[in-house]
């Protein structure tokens, strides 16, 4: 029924050449390893800093939504990777010249979604 | 339809005497403070010792199962005190000494029930 017809991801996917691909996997993969460590950093502080029972749960809820919160972040889909890069170039997990390289359309969609995401920041 | 009748609850808080009641609630809120005290030393140590985001998760994992497990553990109905302090005792959160005052027949229980814990410890 559908045989003969490309599917929705393998469009997706044929719009990034292999150079691009490989971009895109490098500075994903960084992003990520940034943003763990920080997360790292900031469970050790909070850990330091517990007197009572109370923080201990504290430190429990905040590794809860930050362990959901990076699952939703990064999504390795090419049809989701415009709008994946635009959030981590405005939370800036990636410096523009880590897509150096990405077609300029990519580019262009990626900082349209960085200045989205710029005007969803709480004031 | 009940009035006249006595409540389960009401049946249950009037095997525990006044002075009872108070030497429970110290060695309860004692065993508690000391079993959250302990999670807090752990929790510093686990956090001490992350290396990789794994550990991170571990350390989340660890905090949920605590707080559950306090959360089922110290249930202060006193129609389950002698069970609450039988498993205290086994797991040496309280000492018999803490339980002194309260009547023979509830000491009684309070062992019989510390015995049936250590049978289930696992082996």
């Amino acid at each position: 029924m559908n045989s003969g017809s490309t599917s929705q991801y393998q469009q997706n996917e044929a719009a990034w050449s292999r150079s691009e691909k490989a971009i895109a996997h490098k500075a994903f993969d960084a992003a990520l390893e940034r943003e763990l460590q920080e997360v790292i950093r900031e469970a050790k502080q909070k850990a330091r800093q517990i007197k009572e029972p109370a923080d201990l749960w504290d430190l429990e809820h905040y590794l809860t939504q930050r362990r959901k919160e990076i699952d939703r972040k990064y999504d390795y889909r090419y049809s989701q990777l415009d709008l994946v890069f635009g959030r981590l170039l405005r939370e800036k997990w990636i410096a523009e010249e880590d897509l150096r390289g990405l077609a300029e359309d990519k580019l262009q969609a990626i900082r349209s979604y960085a200045k989205f995401f710029a005007g969803t920041d709480p004031a």
